[in-house]
């Protein structure tokens, strides 16, 4: 068993408008795709192809905005962008603004990305996440006749640890989490007692190729990843706060 | 660009005492290790040899134990030994017991496992796991004279998400972090603005080697990633309470 993870290589710009899952399905005619690899795709590029960027010149911020805008000494404009693509403040002070978004991912600046294409625009995540890599998986399927899994990442900050690891928003052809409970590893070491993650070590393992300096690339490829198939949702992943027994 | 990952197949059962680093490098001329190969660690198998194990029968629990034992309904002498590994109880219902583990890493249960093991036994987290990596490290470069990262993993549960990923608890010859600031991909989609923890990247696509169902083994080979090498330590990757903008 070897798990191989490489990027899709000379990657288009996409614009907002953009065709994606056909541009995608077209650029991996490159690679010698094969059933059940996952695609790993940074939100960024679905985000801009679903046109969810705003002009930050055309945003006029609320008083609240504006207020929080004063106190972080940040862009109100920005703060407005942020404050809409929340469903709730989770936490804040004079620097930072940690926000659960609409699908309930909490993180900071409800995952606003600076943008440096051309104007004051910044980028938030994808309305619906799932849906998109629904879209990318069938079109995978229709244009190529390969059935992939198809996870949507985005790297987040995190409780209790340093450091930022991309995680999946959205996916579509794979179970977020796999059940172990219950087996043993063939070692006899431990006991599994664990619901993994799948999906999010996916998304950490693409993680690595798609931020690796020079090769930055938003579509990865990852193979040989043994994975369940269900009728699933990246909305399985959030905890809720009255399961969270970190909180 | 391509990153692969494979365990180190058959590896032989580990027992209390066992001169780990020695028996991983001779395992390791099965396979064409490279400078620069991460090799990724199962805690279990360090703590085994490293005589974390604890004989349940030899455990007397505390009165304040046999009171946690009771709400849980648990066996009082593993909440001894949980108490035991702890420097903080976080959180406490009658289910679970997070800790803060003298590493200060939190996690349920001090990250102690069930083992499968002969006797009442169980296992706990390696004393100082960065050391135990570097007495790896150091084995494998006398012995095969390669220069690889070691990283030592536990699964651990995570606050807002559902589901156990792997997480770095110890390493040497890599860096824990990598600080893209500043840097933009190639794309230009994004100014990046986050340091990345590397090694829980890597960790979590370790993982997923190590768990999958009939290939559990303890030791995998992470080769062609992009690392920086410094003096680290995987403490750098715990968030100080204060300077955590989650909880």
């Amino acid at each position: 068993m070897k798990i191989t993870i490489f990027p899709l290589r000379d990657f288009p710009i996409i614009n907002p408008g953009d065709q994606l899952a056909n541009i995608i399905a077209e650029e991996l005619r490159k690679v010698d795709l094969k059933n059940r690899d996952i695609i790993v795709i940074a939100h960024t590029i679905v985000s801009k192809a679903e046109n969810k960027v705003y002009d930050l010149d055309s945003i006029t911020p609320s008083p609240f905005a504006l207020q929080i805008g004063n106190m972080q000494g940040k862009d109100p404009r920005k703060i407005e962008v942020i404050l809409q693509e929340s469903s709730e403040i989770i936490r804040m002070n004079d620097k930072v603004l940690i926000t659960a978004t609409h699908h309930g991912f909490i993180c900071a600046n409800s995952g606003i990305d600076k943008s440096n294409t051309p104007g004051n625009t910044i980028i938030s995540l994808p309305n619906d996440p799932d849906y998109s890599a629904r879209q990318i998986k069938d079109t995978i399927q229709d244009k190529l006749q390969k059935n992939v899994a198809v996870i949507i990442s985005d790297t987040f900050g995190r409780p209790l640890r340093v450091g930022t690891v991309n995680f999946a928003i959205g996916l579509a052809g794979i179970s977020p989490l796999e059940d172990i409970r219950g087996k043993t590893d063939l070692f006899g070491y431990e006991l599994r007692s664990t619901i993994i993650a799948r999906v999010d070590e996916v998304a950490a393992a693409a993680g690595i190729a798609m931020g690796q300096a020079d090769e930055g690339t938003p579509v990865i490829i990852v193979r040989g990843v043994d994975y369940s198939i269900n009728n699933n949702s990246a909305q399985e992943l959030i905890r809720e706060p009255e399961n969270d027994v970190f909180r």
